[in-house]
């Protein structure tokens, strides 16, 4: 019903995709006065992380997000090591070191105490991995009929000793990197949440800030973002249409792994359109991209390809291209409707 | 059963008094081996807002809270409000001017998009009145049978240009201050939740910023602390275990509302354990102390008064004293148990 549609939150309101992007655009970006501090990256950029300048050209880079994630508990990780690893890879596109953490806990009446203590301990583990301080949060709990189980928002703050890297630094010719195969996360969690057992994928959900520093240290890169809702498929029209460029990318190229195409088409979802919580795509100027993805693999990311480049747009608006095995070319477009519930 | 309450999250959990502390100590605080940022605020001090210092003396100020509140509208405020004014609140009372604030939204399938307008639009006023920046945020959906309603999530940035207000910094001379009646909120949602009409007590959930900044004016503020969830009985007791101090307080000096009095006695619930949404208590030094209390007089804090004083510990561990207005004294406690459910 179209009247339900205007004047209700549906699920596609929260997939990540092209109805997220409407809302929040509609609700709080047009309608907020006060979107930045200084010269800082803010609202309007709806970008991965903000930031707050804070002399001599350095920046404090922040982001927050909110882990809903069922199951709690999945192949290859949990919603705690996915708070923390999300909250890592936020900052870690955007350019910035992560220093410190702040949790804030929302949970249901009667969750097993057990249960708290993984969860915690999941995002302990990664944060003091990478060195990164827990310096705060909150805990509130919800009675049973009002939340089923648990939610975690995290808030990160990194440093950030240059100029951001934003989606809107895309250039004609420049290529498209990603980290290695899409998608394993949001088929694992899509696999768990469908009971398939058969196809065997593990969330790929870990921190890409060794593939960004990698990166930054060969030089030449513009931006760079993690492909989790709505998959690359999201990530790539958020280059093109803020970069007002075109992007092409050719399948042949992309890295997918086996189980995962597979359940992409047992379910009928588009691959690309599927969540990664522990890959990157990497936007670098051409010269650099060999040497970029060459040193990616020598340091453990062994599927690491350019998969497209940038180009000035054909049309009257910048949109992405996919050339497909069999010689076609088809627009890959923002994702819309519900997708992959709850996958983060 | 003692088991249930060991292996279980319980209400009392989340209520914001012993439980809530000893929970957040034992799962969180003891587990984690990085919870500071050089020699800034961190997760030790538990105090209201984490610290990173950025040179010259100055820091940036975060706080990171979940508003869970039921009702969301409510007389004086809303889910909205609560989490603008809780925000800057917390960075208030650690000496902090709030700059920036981030919103991550978790939101039930099926919310009134009307209702969501209102809340974003009522953070919004208060951000504004306050010049405070919008700069990022997050939006999820959860399915109807997994969320009750809507949790706000919100990350509050200050700049500190000196040294922090900490709950450790109260010295035995020093003066309690109250800005105003004590309660309102806590008392305004718990007649909202029973449905009791008759009495009549509106929510004071607005900033304190302007008292705390009166305060720091004039001189002589040692601590600050916005009594929320616990109310001033679980306040006083931070004072009073992280400082090392005893607190006595004098029950003819709390300034209370005749309705929030009345619907105490009618629940049972200790006015001292009801929360406040909009007033602070302040340490000052004692001879600074009637100044302060006459400032916020004549700049709207009307009920502003002194309440008691910090003293040299008389037994072998710090306490809170309240001396009642029949001559007794009776020791005010950390609150225990439940409360009154989801205030904030």
């Amino acid at each position: 019903m179209a009247h339900t549609y205007l004047s209700k939150i549906t699920l596609a309101h929260g997939a990540g995709g092209y109805e997220t992007s409407e809302l929040i655009r509609k609700l709080i970006v047009e309608v907020f006065k006060i979107k930045r501090i200084g010269d800082g990256v803010g609202l309007s950029e709806l970008d991965d992380a903000a930031t707050i300048p804070i002399g001599n050209g350095k920046s404090i880079a922040i982001t927050v997000d909110s882990y809903t994630v069922k199951p709690h508990f999945f192949p290859g990780g949990d919603i705690g090591k996915l708070a923390a690893t999300g909250t890592i890879n936020d900052l870690a596109v955007i350019g910035a070191e992560p220093i410190a953490f702040m949790d804030s806990i929302v949970v249901e009446e009667g969750f097993s105490l057990e249960d708290l203590r993984k969860i915690i301990n999941s995002y302990k583990s990664v944060l003091e991995e990478y060195g990164i301080a827990l310096i705060g949060g909150d805990l509130k709990v919800m009675p049973r009929d009002s939340l089923d189980g648990i939610i975690i928002s995290s808030t990160g703050i990194g440093l950030l000793n240059d100029a951001p890297l934003l989606d809107s630094m895309v250039k004609p010719g420049d290529k498209i990197i990603v980290t290695g195969a899409i998608g394993d996360h949001g088929a694992a969690i899509l696999a768990a949440q469908l009971g398939i057992e058969e196809i065997n994928v593990r969330s790929d959900c870990k921190p890409i800030l060794p593939a960004i520093r990698i990166a930054k240290k060969i030089g030449g890169i513009k931006a760079a973002k993690d492909p989790t809702r709505g998959g690359i498929a999201m990530a790539l029209n958020e280059f093109s249409s803020k970069s007002n460029v075109d992007i092409v990318v050719y399948e042949d190229s992309i890295p997918v792994h086996e189980e995962v195409r597979a359940l992409a088409e047992m379910t009928g979802i588009d691959v690309y359109a599927l969540a990664s919580e522990g890959q990157a795509l990497i936007v670098v100027s051409s010269d650099k991209a060999e040497e970029v993805v060459e040193e990616l693999r020598r340091n453990g990311f062994s599927e690491a390809s350019i998969i497209g480049e940038a180009r000035k747009p054909i049309g009257s608006k910048p949109r992405v291209y996919l050339k497909t095995m069999v010689g076609g070319t088809r627009l890959l477009e923002a994702p819309r409707g519900e997708l992959v519930p709850r996958i983060c």
